[in-house]
C-alpha cells in the first residue's frame, strides 16, 4: 500500500453513501441520517443497500464493491455489516483513490481495497480510535449509529482522514471466490443473485478469449452455449449466458428468474469449459 | 402532439424521481445516484418506486403517473422498467407540460403522454441517440446507470431537452385498460393493488353521476352497494366501496386488504351498475 | 404542558423525516417527497420508515420515537400511521424541544410527548385546521400527501406553527406498554422485533441494579441468566440478554433471531428476577 497526502476536495454537497443489513422497516438508518445531517448538513445521502442478508460481510462488500465507482471523487461510504459489534475488531476509515470508506474491520473493503492495489491508487487507512468524532454516548450495539455515522459525517464535513484515527496496514482481508483454472477452462462459482434472479458468477469476461466459445455446466446438469451480448438477443424464457454490468459473465432466464428455474444458490460451482 | 420551445426554468436543485424494478436489494438504484450526482451534484433525489414487480410495464407506468403531477415544475422522472435492455428499443425523453421524462420506448410514458395531449399541454419528445450524454461505457444489461441516469441528470444540469437526441412523434403505445359502457352502467377492471391490499378499479368518480346508486359486482359473487367519500366511514372489516386518492373507484376492506378478503387480482373484472 | 414561544431557528436546509405504513411498492412517499419539494425545496428528507405494519400506530410510534433524538435541531417530522384518515380524528403539529411532529391525533405523538413532559421542554400543540397549508384539493383516502405532507413542508420553510391552526392541550394518548412491579422483580414484554429478530422488553436498563444479578424467563420456559454489554461478548447461537441501543434490555441470539428461536412475539410477557 502506497501512503499519500488527502489531495481530494470535497465540495459542499459532498455525497455519502449507506450499505447496511439493517432493513427498512426500524427506522435504524433514518436514525442514522438524522446523525449524519447534524454534523454535515448539505451531505447528500445516497442508499446503496439496507436489505443485505443479516450479518452476510461478503453480499455487503459487492453491492458496495459494485456501486462505488460510480460516486463522484470525494464520497464517503459508510457501510455496516458487523457481527462483531461491541467487541474488539476495530472500526476503520480508509481514502482509496478519490473515494472514502468508513465501516468494521472485517473485510469488509477488501474488493475495494484490492482495486485500489491493483490500480496503483492511493491508499490510506486509519483506525477509528478518537472519540472526540464519535457521537457522545457509544452503545455497543449500534456503532453504526454512534460511530460509523458521525465519524463518516465528520469525513464528508471536511476533518482530514488523519484526524479521525491512527493509521494502520494491516486491514481484515475478505477476497472474494475466485476461478480456478481446468484442463479446458475454469471451475468458477455464483457470486451473486440479483433481484430479477440472475446469477453472477466469479468469471470475468476479461479473462476468457472467445465468448461464442465457452459451455457453462451448471449443477443442475443444464448446459448454457456460448455468451450472448444482452438478454434480449434471446426468446422470453430462454436461459442464457449474458455479460453482466460489470464485466462477469452472467447466467439469466429472459424475463424470468435463472436462480429459480435452474434452482442455483450463492457459491455453487459452474463448470467452464472451452470449445474449439 | 404539438411543438413547444423548452420554456420551463430549473432552479440549480432540481428533483429527479426515479422509478424502476430493480428492487432495493442489490445497490443498482444507489448506482444511479451516484452517476447522477456525478454530473448534477445539487440534484434532489426522490424514488417512487423500485419495487414494481420485474418487467411489469403497466404498474410502472401507473406508480409514476399518479406520482408526477405532485412534483414541482421542472423535475425530471427517470423511470426504468425495461424487459428490451440492450435490444433495438429507444431510449427516450421526454417534456410533458412542466415535468421531464427519461425512459425506455415501450408504453412507459403512455399515461402521462394522454393526460399532457388532452390538457393541451406542450409535449416535445426525443429518441435518446447521443453517446455524448451516456456514461463513456454503455453496458447491454445495465441502461439505467450508462443512459437513463446520466441523460436525465444532464437534463435537470440544465442541458436542453434537443440537445439529448433527435425529436420523434412516434413513441411506443400502451393506452391502460379502460372500463367499457354496458346496459345498466360499465365493465371496469382491477387497476391497481395497493400495499394495504386496496384495489383501484379503472372507473373514474368524474365518470359517474350519483355515487350512491352504484353497485359493484365482484367476481367472487360480493357485491357492494353506494361509494363512500372514506375508510373511516364504516366499520372495521366491512367492505366497501371509496373514492381512491386520484379521483377512481376503489374496492377496500376498512383496516384490512380487500385483495385478501375477495381474492381480487389485477385485470379482474368489476361490473357496475346504476340503479335507479 | 408548557406554552413557548418558537425560537428554533430553521436553518435553510431544514430536515424532514417520514414515518408511514405505506410501503414502498406504490409511490405514495415518492409522492409526498413531490409535494414537499413543490414548497420547501431545499429540504432534507430522510425516510424513518414506510414499512410499519398497516395501521400499526404504536410501531411506528416507537420507530420514531428512537430516531428522532437524533436529528438536528428544527426538523420536521412527518409521519403517517391513520386508520382514521377521512373520519373526524384530527391532523396536528407539534413542536416538543427543538423537534417538530406533523401527525395523527391518534396517540402516534406520545412517546416523544412524553419524554418532553418528562424533560420539562417547551411544547406546544395545534390542530391543523388551515386549509391555505394544504394542498387545495384534498382526498379523504391520503391526508399524508394532501395535508401532512404541505403543512410539514410549510412549517420546514418558515411558517410559524402557530400559524398552521389552532392552539390544543388534549392530544389522543397511547403510553407504551411499561413493565410491573413484582415481588422479586418485574413483569415486562416484548415492545419491539427488529429484522435481525431481537425482542427489545419494556424494561430499561436505568429501572434495574446489577445487571448481572437478572433472570429473565421466557413464555417458552426458556431462561437467560445477567445481561451482557453486546452479542459479541457471547459465542455465536447463544441466547444472551443485552442492553439495546436505547438503554432498553433486549432478549438476542449471537448472529441469530431471538424472535424464531425462541418463538416470541409483540407482547410477549417476560418475568424478570433479581437474584442475590
Amino acid at each position: 500500500m502506497t501512503a499519500a497526502p488527502r489531495d481530494v476536495n470535497l465540495d459542499p454537497m459532498t455525497v455519502i453513501s449507506l450499505t447496511t443489513d439493517f432493513g427498512n422497516q426500524n427506522g435504524f438508518v433514518g436514525t442514522m441520517k438524522g446523525v449524519i445531517w447534524s454534523i454535515a448538513p448539505d451531505a447528500q445521502i445516497a442508499d446503496i443497500s439496507h436489505e443485505i442478508p443479516p450479518q452476510d460481510i461478503r453480499s455487503g462488500a459487492i453491492a458496495l464493491w459494485r456501486a462505488a465507482p460510480f460516486f463522484p471523487a470525494g464520497s464517503v461510504h459508510i457501510a455496516v455489516i458487523d457481527p462483531g459489534v461491541g467487541t474488539a475488531r476495530r472500526p476503520i476509515a480508509a481514502r482509496l483513490g478519490d473515494q472514502f470508506f468508513v465501516l468494521p474491520d472485517n473485510g469488509l473493503i477488501t474488493p475495494m481495497l484490492e482495486d485500489a492495489e491493483q490500480a496503483g491508487a492511493p491508499i490510506e487507512l486509519v483506525h477509528l480510535d478518537q472519540p472526540r468524532y464519535w457521537l457522545e454516548k457509544v452503545f455497543t450495539t449500534f456503532h453504526g449509529r454512534d460511530i460509523f455515522s458521525p465519524a463518516g459525517a465528520h469525513l464528508a464535513a471536511g476533518v482530514p482522514l488523519a484526524h479521525l484515527g491512527t493509521r494502520i496496514n494491516d486491514p481484515v482481508r475478505r477476497p472474494l471466490p475466485r476461478p480456478t483454472r481446468t484442463a479446458d477452462g475454469w471451475m468458477a462459482s455464483i457470486l451473486l443473485i440479483d433481484v430479477f434472479g440472475n446469477c453472477t458468477t466469479s468469471l470475468r469476461v476479461a479473462d476468457v478469449g472467445d465468448l461464442s466459445r465457452l459451455t457453462l455446466l451448471l449443477p443442475s446438469g443444464q448446459r448454457v452455449e456460448g455468451v450472448l451480448p444482452s438478454y434480449g438477443h434471446a426468446g422470453v424464457g430462454d436461459l442464457v449466458a449474458v455479460t453482466d454490468s460489470e464485466g462477469f459473465i452472467e447466467i439469466a432466464v429472459v424475463n424470468g428468474s435463472a436462480a429459480k428455474a435452474c434452482q442455483l444458490k450463492l457459491d455453487d460451482p459452474i463448470q467452464v469449459s472451452v470449445h474449439a
